[in-house]
């Protein structure tokens, strides 16, 4: 069973990694895009039952600075 | 506008990264977790007719080991 936890800043956080992506484009000549914002994804192979609630929230997720989100894939 | 675009290293490539977010797991008594894969996930703001497959393919991907997915939320 696969699970998704996606991981971003929260929308109020500074994102310095994103907007070096989005300056990076528009140095490219990619001026359609008006902003970026970068996040982690991990894929989790679990067997069921497993709390992945707990696991996103106790250890992938910084609570000061960031929000999850899960997924349950296909 | 907005397009999300998914970077994984190929399932061939060796991820060290999330290799270690395992272990860390199964280290705090997580048991059920078989497998972590780690990504990076861009929130992209765009304009209409903004070229996203060219954006992820020439800027946010390294072919040689990574892949990437494009996603149209909402």
């Amino acid at each position: 069973m696969k699970a998704r936890v996606y991981v971003f800043l929260k929308s109020t956080v500074l994102d310095p990694q994103g907007q070096a992506v989005r300056n990076a484009l528009a140095g490219l000549g990619h001026t359609g895009v008006a902003d970026v914002r970068q996040g982690k994804v991990f894929d989790i192979m679990i067997e069921p039952g497993t709390d992945v609630e707990s696991i996103a929230r106790e250890v992938l997720t910084n609570p000061v600075v960031e929000e999850y989100r899960i997924e349950y894939p296909e």
